[in-house]
């Protein structure tokens, strides 16, 4: 079980490792959504995005026996560039596999914190058991990306400073993948403020946890296409899973255009650069996807991990 | 003669319109740099750059007939977005002459905020010329870009800020177009603290204000062609030049590729959209072209105004 408190022992362990991230504002998206929005921007998080906070929080809850013996995962993207940090601030070896075709940015940001690299597979399944191989190889501690109660109460310090950082908010927005942040940022503001609705958002075209929670056990896509990468999660995580049943509103979806024009908007509006998965919160409130009269809402900018060519792309998709 | 207690009064009439914008750090930057870097982010200024001050304080200072006669200015970008901006949140009629080839986001822009447009011409010194026209025959006041001791005082609110801001602070680097920032900056700093180095930054493709800062006297440029559009000034203002050569302790050059590699890092790294004329700061800082041991400085991110046709273009030139 996931509670409050273990929000608030993870916030203790980590809040002098990681940034406390601005809300932003912009009377343009105010107008545009009907709200009066407060943008959380992770997208300025150390590593680029939310995912240092359960990264440092494995690690800092791990024993010293384990940290002595380095820890492994596998991730094409946040997840691994977070750990590898976490790792470097930590002075903890990391391995990361990722996957045959990765970016090169991507690669150059986790070799660059000093970490271990493989390349294996295409798929986040191959490279998740080549890690838990490793693991065993290796006797290093496997760090999932999602589906721990550690990592959740790690990215669940992002509601926790949310509620320290607005008096009022009728509603929070969060992005969904393998629901390791949505699980977290629940647990804490119901325990703590049971009237702020959540909501999850996720991409129409990787709908797992809209299709799960609709049909109130957990559903598994293929095939999954969207640009917002960071949520290509085939379904929610077993753990993540229940705590999204029990303490979200409802899961709302948006298309890719509707993805790729709030990228845009972020950035030519509000001059911020946030990646298509952080993005979608934002697409949620301009293209009126909430119900009516939520007053003051926070949009969660998961991440700011884009590169340049994926950039010139999603201009491309915003005007298609 | 313009004073530091000129600037203190702009700060008071403008400073509930326009945002005390952030000082923002990045740990790469500062050890790229070899300084302790603190971004001065006017591109989260309101119309995108600092110009809102100047002009908001021009408008704020004239008397209530000039005022209803409504104003007039020539500008290509943030010079005509912020004045239409200010006289729509002011109330005052706008005008703004604009080049035959303006870009339609910036002609929306300006239309956005109620403004009145009028093509005219291709180059700065035409439409300037029109504006002033257009002034005598509809007896609107005109508004110069940056030549004027109003614009200049309300610019010079940037530095008043930093100083705020910054208990320390050993050099300030300025972009330097027609010099209104510099001028306006760097008189106050000069005034209220006099050991602060000020550092003017200009393309080395146009390099009006460094060549006039060498020779004693203003150089004009012809033919200047730079990213960085709202720095292509064919020389320093008759009112700016003599403040710069008074207070400003020397001029740093960039080239197009440092320019291009800033704007890069300051969206990959920092996750902010600054446009090529503010980004300039941070690519001196980042290729070095200042004397060691400053200590702490502050780099004046000036705007934010890219559209996303002119950013893939500096990608381009990024990797050249």
């Amino acid at each position: 079980m996931l509670t409050a408190k273990d929000v608030e022992q993870a916030y203790e362990r980590i809040h002098s490792y990681v940034h406390r991230t601005p809300l932003l504002t912009s009377r343009t998206l105010n107008e545009i959504s009907n709200f009066q929005v407060f943008m959380k921007a992770e997208n300025f998080q150390k590593s680029g995005s939310f995912k240092i906070r359960g990264a440092m929080n494995f690690l800092l809850s791990m024993d010293r026996q384990s940290r002595d013996r380095g820890v492994v995962t596998g991730s094409s993207g946040n997840h691994g560039q977070a750990l590898a940090l976490a790792g470097k601030m930590l002075g903890i070896d990391v391995k990361v596999v990722v996957p045959q075709d990765a970016s090169p940015a991507k690669v150059i940001a986790i070799q660059g914190y000093g970490a271990k690299l493989e390349r294996f597979g295409t798929s986040s399944t191959e490279r998740l058991r080549r890690a838990q191989e490793i693991s065993e190889q290796e006797r290093r501690v496997f760090v999932p990306p999602f589906d721990h109660y550690w990592i959740m109460a790690g990215q669940g310090t992002v509601g926790l400073e949310i509620l320290e950082q607005l008096d009022e908010v009728d509603a929070i927005l969060v992005p969904c993948g393998g629901c390791g942040l949505i699980a977290g940022i629940s647990t804490y503001v119901k325990e703590r403020r049971p009237s702020v609705r959540i909501y999850g958002v996720e991409p129409e075209q990787s709908n797992s946890t809209y299709l799960s929670f609709k049909a109130g056990q957990r559903v598994e896509l293929h095939n999954i296409h969207t640009i917002a990468d960071g949520l290509r999660t085939a379904s929610p995580g077993e753990l993540t899973f229940p705590i999204v049943q029990r303490y979200v509103d409802d899961i709302l979806l948006v298309s890719e255009k509707e993805i790729a024009q709030a990228v845009v908007f972020l950035l030519e509006r509000c001059k911020v650069l946030v990646e298509p998965s952080g993005a979608v919160t934002v697409a949620a409130a301009m293209f009126r996807k909430l119900p009516s009269g939520n007053g003051k809402i926070v949009a969660v900018l998961s991440g700011g991990n884009v590169d340049r060519q994926k950039l010139c792309e999603i201009f491309a998709m915003a005007e298609s």
